[in-house]
């Protein structure tokens, strides 16, 4: 009854429509264009919105792989875990609104500031809701499956990351390329820590199952 | 072969696009815009696109989580489950135009109350699908896991749901902006209702399991 | 290896996208109209669009219906099953295209003739696809449940079905709001035939498992 | 934990919807282009987009179906799976923009070529995934279920794919037409090779098991 088979299935299917989504985000260039300039420059002049894209694309499939890790150690599951994965959720739906919004105006001058910290924001409050659930999940031993603790060092982890992000938010009203270029290099960097077991928060608990 | 896996998967499936796609309801600022107020003036002008998002994404997820207690219930399904079941399914989809419509016309004078009108009329049908199906699930023993018996007073619940989404239909006619804020409240309070076991009608039911 | 699950949850995915994609046909009238006739006329006056909306939800809905019945008998899977399904999700998810391309053109004098027969031409797809698929299903006992045994009334009454959309064609040359209740009316027709088991060929075969 | 269910219902979930989304690249003809050519003419001047929407919905078949082939030979999956999985869904999801592309440009003289080009660079980074996967895969065999065990056939396969549609690039500088042709013809040969079991790569593999 409380196991979290269709929260993982509801949540499966929201993140791969927003990651999926992403894609209306990039569009044809208008034939106008392609005359004046040729199709090719046309393309290539829209880069923001691919670099935008692909940031976008590996912050979802990220969010999805550590979602993934954190239920496989979830033996059931609680109206707290509910609320907190469904607020994740939000934040993750969200996603290609800011997405779109950083690629029309990431070369725009002042506005790209503006542009570029509502990005910010959005990755910021997908960070403190994914900290949230990790805290709703490990608040309660019997939410996992026997043998496995959580370790305090995971909770701080989260919390550093809520640090870097809201730097992101601070810098983006410096310099809207470099915000763009440190959500991709966090992405990257959660790619690679995930690729090293022992570091992340989900591999420690796992690694103290075994 | 009745069983009620592949509904429950199809009905995560139509309620997580549903709800993902409420996203193509903000709209990026076009650059005249930004360009005459600032970006942030333009996207701070848009707030009625982010409150009727967050409404309709709360009241998506409820019901979503509605539905999941429910069929948690559930040991198999029959026709009128499966077509009741369908006509939820049609509310909840139809749920990102209501959304586009208030968002648009919600500053608008006379519009917005036929705006505040047809949303409020989407819940209502929302309401009284979900009342169908519940009484479709509830009115044959046999399609409920053993020991598990639902009184009456889940579907005065559901009823009373009915009469405020109703009230809401009429407030529409004096102030779009109350009838919106209702919708949250009404949202809300269905969350902490949930948070409360005992009071649900999900809830109440497992409680004559247990 | 080869049993139907993840081709259900393909299926499911693709007909819960599809049935859920419809609600992008509908457009939130532009101000400029609402401010000429009232928002209240201005949604009436796009009634074409949410019957278009109504009959191609029904319509998936049943299909899907039909999908769940279906491979409730089927044991496991063959490359030929495979690839009519894969026609069949074809056809259904090009549904959201002539939905609206009849919701625009349905009240336009000689071009909602085109559009409806398009339409119908469609649904005649759909109708041969879906016999393709029973056909590659029913065609190898060793595909089928034990004991499950279907007659020829089934493949007979799918036949039966092709002819009628082919006449939906036809209809579509002389009055295109009698084709749009047509298929309304067919779809209906379906919802209540399923409602009666002993008629459906789904049914057919499972009695005579019971 | 590390089995690999929910991967596969996330990557069912990204290739359904990236499916689905192509009828959004389908536009209704506008009434003026209607009215001046008429609706069936309109209609038909869109041919490039029905067969690029053709071509693409079958590669994304193709791709789903051999997914589905090669996790079934998968007992348990690591991160280097999760990764290029990853990968593969990227560029699936991103389907729909090249379709798009060459739907509007095709007939549109040297801007085809670009648009050929492009989407023909998407088909090889798509083979590209697929190999690199299929890599993860079969270079450990604990990965795989007991008994399989995969020859070097299949990975030659996949090179001469790439191999293919590295060629495929280079014609679309030569003729766009004949490069959407090429594409269709090798989804079909894909189609057709999947029909003799013996060629496949997966099911070489499966033939070992048996």
């Amino acid at each position: 009854v409380n196991d979290s088979k269709r929260l993982e299935a509801f949540s499966d299917g929201v993140m791969a429509i927003a990651i999926t989504l992403l894609v209306l985000d990039l569009h044809v260039p208008p034939p106008a264009d392609a005359e004046a300039h040729g199709l090719a420059a046309a393309l290539a002049h829209q880069w923001p919105s691919y670099a935008a894209y692909l940031v976008s694309f590996l912050v979802i499939g990220i969010i999805w792989i550590n979602h993934h890790a954190m239920f496989s150690l979830v033996r059931r599951i609680d109206r707290a875990v509910l609320f907190s994965n469904l607020a994740l959720l939000m934040v993750v739906s969200l996603i290609p609104f800011p997405t779109e919004l950083l690629a029309e105006y990431l070369t725009a001058g002042a506005a790209a500031h503006v542009a570029a910290a509502v990005y910010s924001v959005t990755m910021l409050g997908m960070a403190v809701a994914f900290t949230l659930l990790w805290w709703a999940i490990s608040r309660d031993d019997r939410l996992l499956h026997a043998h496995v603790s959580i370790g305090r060092a995971a909770l701080r982890r989260f919390g550093f990351g809520m640090v870097i992000y809201a730097g992101a938010v601070g810098l983006s009203f410096v310099n809207a390329y470099a915000t763009l270029a440190v959500h991709g290099a966090l992405a990257l960097y959660y790619c690679f820590d995930q690729l090293n077991p022992s570091a992340t928060a989900a591999e420690t608990a796992r690694a103290s199952v075994e």
